[in-house]
């Protein structure tokens, strides 16, 4: 087991929903089977897993903090909180721990007013379009992330 | 009694203030006043209400959610939360309750940034500027949605 | 019968092509349907009804002069008027009726250019994307205000 | 009498309200006072006056080619189409007599979309703000231009 | 002779003042000029011709209405309604006859507001900058589109 | 004599260079021409006249100021101030004294940023397009909004 | 001990990491050191102290509505929410006492995004730039609001 | 055989892929296709025809200057570069053959991005929306314009 | 009596109006009102004072360039030219002295070109909306955060 | 080795310079040492690799043609194209494989026109931020698609 | 000695801090480094000089006034007021001299505010970017034009 | 001979046609000329000189990489790749020679599209409106800044 304090997963947003929620942008995955795949990953590599969703942008703020107190890095998935929320932006400033900030479909390629990301300004990185497999790919970027801090 | 499963009326930030905040915009009714004016309209159309507020955008969005797994259809005034949160665009397209939004004053007449409505995005209709009477007639709508839904 | 003078019924540009027009944003409705609705609305509600339709932009901005002299309330669907006349919204603030905005549709969650509403800026109240049906709520509240008025 | 054609006083949409209409703008003044003052300020010019007014945007461009024909110079008050009307600009583009616009009130004063006029960029000269007076001094002003250019 | 419907040919506002008005732009050609190009074209297609001119908006929805009942397709030079009219939007996806837009100057050349064009997003197909041949180029298109349709 | 304090015409930077400045869109008329044309129509209306031209902001804003004070009424012509000087907008509203804005051209029709004015939004009225002649009816409007102060 | 209801100073959110969270712009103090020198200004005042801060939107709406029943004024520091929460604007106008607005930094001299303010719209007063020490001159300006008002 | 130079058709990027590239929009025509239809006209015409495709910005600006050498008139499809090239827009000015710019679909009616044509403001004339169709009458009509400058 | 230079108070164009100007915006206080509070808080600060009036805005640039020179610091409160004038921005980077900025209303809740202020960008802090009273507070900030850098 | 024809990974302008190019931003990483860990990453998959760098718009265009003939998939990071370049986005849209975009940075963290993705909006999914990294990320995530379609 | 008449340098708003204001963007040279330099230059291609400091924008606009009365041509560093002053703009219009910009920085780097030019609309050429070596390449360039001129 | 490397002047599209092209605005030098008047310059201060012409974005993007490594400064004329390559901005900032940006006219006083220039944001100086003039005043201070770079 590595020594790394765990990696924070957190989902924004109507992410609850997924499977039932608009199938033909978001696909049939739940976020059972998305948490089941994180925890997977985590697993291979050897860190710890906290797997949160939550509807509310304050308590997004919160998870966002105790991610940095308790947590090595974050894997956030901000929802439709994303395009609105200077909160979130100013969460992860805030904190010690590196974001990677991941989404299921491609926002920019939707309406207009899910072009702006302000998550992206402080994320050290974003993964977009990719399903399910965005959240593997961001946890392996973000315990890289951290054991690179860690040294 | 309808087989209908209830409406939700929904009500978002600040009304519960309503008669005391600025009444030369929104008169002197009270959500009191409103509730009652619902609950006879429902029972008028045999369907059960369930008449809920909250300052809380996502208490708002879980309310649309509980409201597609165990109501008809939705009656929304999403209050300041119309201008701002696509996260209550994203919940009223991700359940499967048809929605009606109601607001009791006209947005557009008011200032520039209650021109957008996030929520008239995914809502099956929208009512405006008929004060509580907009509830009445949002009701009405609402169950003809669902009766048309249920055949 | 009632004592109000009558309701005016207004529609505009190609809404006399209503149910061949882009079925599958209007539907198969005809305006002569939705002008049967609205007398047999008008008729159970006591009070007359005037239902015109008319391509001219100058021609709708009469039949709301005409309405503020002869009538005691305006329903109108300005249809692509909506969003490109200023001269009906000062008809509408130069005559003493309350007017009630009616689209069949959702207008904003079309082409941008639909997201605007002159009329809006002067209607008492707005009804969209309830069909022919928003007709028949439109009268109701029409009627509502005429009668408060009248008080 | 001059041998100058008549001036055409040309009015737009809403004017014929002009005394009812919303009278903290416009004041008690109707078109009827306006039409005897422009005559009598014509008479004093020793110069024919045509009065018209049309709330059909069509029938505003064929006054003005009509001017164009048979007068020797234009004023007009565009109403709202002052603000939409490309088609405007293009007729008195079009046609050799010069324009003077009049607008009783300010209307860059007003709401946003009053601050566009199209007709400026056609028209001679703008006199703005002045009510029925600005009438009179759109005459005069139109009047001298015509005669210079009779020279 | 085909046996092809008429093609309607309708031009917008100030286009009867053309040969006089702004030549600099438009050229000394008359309207009476490409009506005569415009039947000698349509003849040599063997089909017949409607040629129209108002200044109306509500006449030009009005001659597409027709067009669309009793025409096989439509050349619209809408001149300055191209860049206002919503409602000619409307109406070209209102009919079942394909339109052809055309314009005798290149619009987006000269002012910002000509930039727009409301039409193009419901025509089949636009000409501009090409003077009067861009009308028998029109006619021609509209043909061969018919002619496609009547297979 | 009239019993009116005299009318304050002021005049903004450059146009000290009138004449010689650009003469294709401002003529060959000097200010010197200007002062004699509103002398001489001060005299015929029997009031008194201060004119008066800087081309400093602070200067133009202190003669408004004094003109609140000693004169009956204000006729400017803000030049390039007009587009950029909210001081100017200030001072305006800040006396009690009824202002006319006067320009020698459209500026509307000339630069996107010519388009803005902010004296006109505090100005009783605005006449532009008329060259010298525009300060002749300038002065006859803001006597006559004087005289019917002063009542 | 004044006979005014205590002032309340809300923080919203991420101003609980304060002088943790990006030192180079808010410094080192903590919430806490703010929490201190509010009260000893309070005390010097002679009025009650209400402190809470909280990362919830919709709490943030609550504490202001208590804040108007059982508070004399209102001190807000509303971090990000200052430039996305329409519901805080209309819960400040909805209560009765005077709202001062507080920000450590200068927001308008950071991103563009944070150049908005739906706060100050409301408030009766706003203070940045200052650090803590406008936590102070807030709280002094919001009891003298307070007192004058009592009066 | 004409005394004309050769037309130059000039294609742009990913023309090369027409027929299978998104048929959707563009259909099953290939450029060889597209190619023989030119040629077939020019002969017709009795004039030469150099006929290119590039995907290189800077070989479209060059194959320009070679048309302006050899050639009499240039038909050009610039292809994603007509909403981005202010280069291309040089060069046709540059250049003295007129130019007839194509488009097989009605770019103003896609993504708003494709509303800008920096080539229409240089090119004689725009024909969209009529398929490989566009390409024969832009041939017409650049022998046409070219004939009338041979005069 | 303190050891630091004087803090210059600074105003800016039309405050000389002060208690006459627009009383339901700015109230009845005079500028020599304000200029008395000033002296009693300086005097109570132990801080002498300089305090000036210019309706030019090269002479308040020159104005900050001698408080840069001989006080310890500014309170400026720039009226018009904060939304307008970059040279005070520049003047303010350019000199030693802090500098507070004060506004009597609230300038974001006024007008839309009001809420841009190139001031704030150099401003070590900003107040408004407090009347008279936020000079009060500035000179206390001012004194402040002078103190600090005298140490 | 897998079935799968090779991945093409495609670099765009400027990027021969990482490593001595504004290491501030990019770090020390040359492409050659992308290409060796693409290189890797491919072998460990079992797949082949193509690593193109190009600074032309045009032979990136053509090198996704090449790789949607020959390859199974793309990553490309197409640096300053990627906001610029119209062509690219249709390039890969005409292909039948599918694209990852990777940059390198945070593009929306810097200036303002490099928030814009052309690219974005025809890509299966984008990965940026991550360094050098996001090309191992995307090389999986490009195999994993191609796997996925050759089912 | 050159039959010129001397070339004006004139310097705009706190130049005259120059050395001491923000020395990281515009170095330690002093405006009297700037004047040797210029004199320097001058006298090298025997012409006059005349120097001049002003943080006035109306002074600024009478040395122009006064340069082109009496000068050969201008070298003018507007400085802030580049970026907010019509006027500057219109007196170089009005005189007959030649004038080159001159900016230490490149204003197009720094903030957005910086990047209009309204002196650019009228100055013969803009020199930007080299700090005082602009003032020298400036004056070599107005005195080429001014030699052409005088031929 | 200096012991600088040479100094590399680029010159993008469209440039190889000067003399002939739109000579309103560009003159009748040629690019020839111009070379010959770069040669004398760098002749007369002792330097090398490498003088190119492309018409590819690419190219010259490959032309920057070669003078960053062989040259010891460039001056470069992007025309029209000036206004839309971002491309040419980071091959500036991704080199170690200074860059003078020349442009023969003004173009911000041309077209809107002409006053936005990526390369000003990476350029160390800029000099445009002086012809051909220009490219020797931006070879005198390339050598400068070159040779204070050497020291």
């Amino acid at each position: 087991m590595s020594d790394l304090k765990p990696v924070f997963v957190l989902n924004g947003p109507n992410l609850n929903l997924l499977g039932t929620r608009e199938p033909e942008i978001y696909g049939t995955t739940t976020l059972a089977d998305i948490e089941a795949l994180c925890r997977q990953t985590a697993e291979s590599l050897g860190v710890g897993l906290v797997f949160e969703q939550t509807n509310h942008e304050g308590a997004l703020v919160e998870l966002i903090h105790t991610a940095g107190a308790k947590g090595s890095a974050i894997v956030i998935n901000p929802a439709a909180y994303t395009h609105t929320s200077i909160a979130l932006l100013d969460a992860i400033k805030g904190v010690d721990a590196p974001a990677i900030e991941v989404h299921l479909s491609q926002p920019v390629a939707r309406e207009a007013f899910r072009a702006v990301s302000y998550v992206s300004l402080a994320a050290a990185g974003t993964i977009s379009g990719l399903g399910a497999r965005g959240y593997e790919l961001g946890i392996r970027a973000a315990v890289q992330l951290a054991q690179a801090r860690a040294k």
